[in-house]
């Protein structure tokens, strides 16, 4: 496990569960890339080896380093997750290598205490990708927003311990399916909407209830539909925003990740008081897998 | 508006977005009942009559007082919101008429302050009917539980105001379409799992996250996927019963509606030291049909 995996250029994989992206890496820096919605749960069983050929026809013939879902029980090989708390030496000396594929896979990170338990894959890689590259100090409050946002608490570069909030994933519930349906559509935006519904998330206990508001509202005629998207964002992430701060505590906020995500964040916690700076996850993303490389050269 | 409707029997009907219930009544007494999935979204507009006649074919060919979701904006005649505060009285007065077609349609309340917006359709009359019965006190909080459970404050027999938290519907986008789909189709049961979701969503301020704790347990090994669903309903009805209580107040709380789930919040309420009495939502909903006949003839 411990052996040096090769030197010169690879190839970095995120592949996640609705999404795969990869980059070719040539002396450190990234010189091709394609993505794709072959995502794992597009991969029937048996099918990686066909897929990764996919991407070694369109980036080069290289070595592949991966992070992600792909590391899962639903991927391609399972990498267990590392506990809490865990640094960068610890996910280099754990990557799992797939045998005779040139492949090798990132493991996630874990974390439970009596009560509760938490997961992440991918955004480990990020959070000490963005240490290395000396874009996030090594002792930070990070929110990694997404499907599922991270609130992670890095301690000499270190993870300590962390916190999904399934923000994402519960808007695209309400936004495909609930009584709110054709009212989500259109992209949130960071305006006054989106702050009403910041300042309603921060203070309430309620969550459950001032989304059917929302439905009421329209029908009562009190408030339109063109703002409900943007209102209902504000709302979740106003929630996940006062999750994140009572429990990590206050004090400036590196939020990593998407743009269009990281700005809402950003916002949400301007009207939460908290100064945030932002960190694109692209390129903590291939900082990660080239300390990763560098620690097995 | 204000003429004499009929004297005699007569149909009651629960007409709801995804069901129907019609009982016939004769002599204030219900002698015969049917149900089917017929909700108004299974009807295509101008298709009410038709419907309407399958009632009749069952039951007789009477006259149909009509609660629920049939009087709403997607329904067959919509009847305006009465606004909150509002009393039986006011209920019988707004009764909307089907013209020519032997049908009345009783109109849902609304509550707004500066802040929330609210609607009901079907539980207001349940709500009169309990206390016309004598089932609950005219001064009660009143928790009714369904697809969206409502919180109402009855003052003399007035709803004062009133909070929806949309509890059932949030727990089936959960399991029709979550990261914790195929774990939560089996019953919720009030035992030992229901009951730890309870005292977690009572203090939790992160319903969100504990969400995702739970499927990050199961991946750990810390936690079975068999006590999942009646965990999650505890999470659920935790969150909300805190979110009842803390907006209207502690005392004794009447929960109205279907035995699996006043059950269920009876249990809820225990857990957090509030007194709670069952009313059978059928028996409240065919009173309060009854009363505004009576009120009508």
């Amino acid at each position: 496990m411990n052996a040096p995996m090769w030197t010169g250029s690879y190839i970095a994989v995120d592949w996640g569960t609705t999404n795969r992206r990869a980059w070719r890496v040539d002396c450190g820096q990234a010189t091709d890339e394609f993505e794709d919605d072959c995502g794992i749960t597009a991969v029937a069983a048996g099918a990686f080896p066909a897929k990764v050929s996919e991407i070694r026809t369109r980036l080069g013939d290289l070595p592949l380093v991966m992070a992600g879902m792909i590391g899962s029980n639903r991927g391609w090989v399972e990498a267990p997750y590392i506990s809490c708390p865990a640094g960068p030496e610890a996910l280099a000396a754990a990557l799992m290598e797939v045998p005779g594929e040139r492949a090798w896979i990132i493991p996630g990170l874990s974390f439970a205490d009596g009560k509760r338990a938490d997961v992440m894959r991918g955004e480990e890689t990020q959070l000490f990708g963005a240490v290395a590259a000396g874009l996030c100090p090594p002792d930070a409050l990070v929110c990694h927003p997404g499907t599922h946002n991270k609130w992670a608490s890095l301690e000499g570069g270190r993870v300590i311990r962390f916190r999904t909030v399934m923000t994402g994933e519960l808007f695209n519930l309400l936004r495909q399916g609930s009584i709110l349906k054709g009212w989500l559509d259109r992209p949130a935006e960071p305006g006054a909407a989106f702050r009403r519904g910041v300042e309603q998330g921060l203070e309430g206990r309620a969550l459950t209830a001032d989304l059917f508001s929302v439905r009421a509202g329209v029908l009562l005629g009190l408030a339109e539909t063109d703002e409900a998207a943007s209102f209902v964002s504000g709302l979740l992430i106003g929630a996940d925003v006062r999750t994140g701060l009572e429990e990590f505590g206050r004090g400036e906020v590196v939020v990593m990740g998407r743009p269009e995500l990281t700005s809402l964040y950003e916002a949400a916690l301007g009207v939460a008081g908290t100064t945030s700076s932002i960190v694109d996850g692209e390129t903590a993303l291939l900082a990660g897998i080239k300390s990763i490389v560098e620690q097995r050269s």
